[in-house]
């Protein structure tokens, strides 16, 4: 049988073979659930996160990859607080041409590639006026250990200017959002809780996933459903079926606004899923 | 009290206050103990982990990080499995330079940037002949389920000719390793097993850990050890005493060769501590 994963692969358009690799679709046509958008995708990663592969041009124009810690200002600007006695730190100033690569360590199904990661790209600057005291400010409150070298005079404070925005959300899950949309995207107020309540979900509630993914998700057939991510708008879930295994997805009544909404938006889907 | 951290980013020529921070001594003179070479450190990260940032270069010859997995051949030569798909794939063909980061997800004292990372920068080519059929067996090793698409005509199979290698321990531990070095160094036996082999340390041996910080490190006022790394040649530590906090290092007697050799070099080392 082939995996979910597999499958989604096989949906991104490769040059693959022409074999067919079907998933079992839900046996009750249901509403396609509300998803996050690419934009706040990306920015629910950047809210979650805080180190950050850095990439920039080295003296001969080659890429140089390195690691850093990350804040954020207003519109998921990052913020990195940087010393020339690294080579990143020597590369900004000559070229600010800049990538951020920032993946969540939280895999789907234990596999490693199949979880988030977003690459921001553009331009660093020297932040100056309000948005310095912004800058540092935020970037205090994510590295507290900061306190002890951010006035030295090798460290400087960056700000990216982000033009490009590249989410992968998992296999066959990505998509491009223009810089506009990252800027104006709302960072997911559950993002800090989410990966809490999926786990709580598959160790004490495997029945009433069950039963969502049965009621509300089309698979009338699950033998078994896991949780594999949380949002605003809903929960991802793997059904098992006498069919094979399938991806699917449940929307909450609302989207959340606030950090603690998922039990009771949980609460409201288990009530849901009973009375039908 | 300033912690081990701070105290090793103010030794490493930081334009920093002309304070003095010392970190207490110990008390009885011992000989340095044998540590990895920068090179050895750098082959370790890259056996330990299999996902890694690449560098590459857009179009417009800025930097673009991107997430990948990563096997090994010869010499820790990493072999890549892109498409064409994905932007770094469109991207080598146009200028194979290219770096990697691999970071390690342990970090000491739970402070994310204390922790091992390497980048590894050179030039990325198509294998050929022995060499494709070693990194084909070495990608599908290391990712099983590259199967389903390794052979699709949009992935192509790259071997990063690594150039420049630079390493970061965590505070105040970073070196550069030449090329022939890093392919040259011995990849650490016990570099899977180091990671339970600290947590069982700490979790069930705190009375031999603390028994030799005392007689083998030379804080024979240690009232408390912690276990932070271990590496075939000893064990790093950070010890309590009254005085405040520091880093230490004990040494195995002999460098150990076989994965499972951690248990035998520990207990080597409270009966040598006995012994004092």
């Amino acid at each position: 049988m082939m995996g979910r994963a597999m499958t989604a692969i096989l949906s991104s358009n490769h040059q693959a073979p022409a074999e067919a690799f079907a998933l079992p679709a839900p046996l009750v046509a249901i509403d396609p659930a509300k998803r996050r958008t690419p934009a706040e995708e990306a920015r629910a990663l950047v809210a979650a996160n805080s180190l950050a592969t850095l990439s920039t041009l080295s003296e001969d124009g080659g890429p140089w990859g390195s690691l850093v810690a990350y804040a954020t200002i207003e519109h998921g600007t990052p913020v990195l607080l940087v010393s020339t006695l690294a080579e990143h730190g020597r590369n900004l100033p000559r070229d600010p041409r800049a990538s951020l690569v920032i993946a969540s360590d939280e895999a789907i199904g234990g596999d490693q590639l199949n979880s988030g990661r977003v690459t921001l790209a553009g331009r660093c600057e020297v932040p100056v006026g309000e948005e310095l005291e912004a800058a540092r400010a935020a970037f205090l409150e994510a590295v507290p250990m900061a306190k002890h070298y951010i006035d030295f005079g090798d460290f400087s404070l960056y700000v990216l200017r982000v033009d490009r925005v590249r989410w992968v959300g998992g296999y066959g899950r990505m998509d491009t959002a223009d810089a506009a949309s990252y800027a104006a995207a709302e960072t997911d107020p559950v993002v800090k809780s989410a990966a809490y309540a999926v786990a709580h979900l598959n160790e004490d509630h495997a029945e009433h996933l069950l039963l969502i993914a049965q009621k509300l998700s089309g698979y009338t057939d699950a033998t078994h459903a896991r949780a594999d991510r949380a949002d605003r708008y809903g929960l991802d879930i793997t059904v098992t079926t006498p069919r094979g295994k399938a991806p699917t997805r449940v929307a909450f009544a609302e989207a959340i606004t606030a950090p603690d909404g998922l039990r009771a938006a949980s609460v409201e889907l288990v009530r849901r899923a009973r009375e039908l």
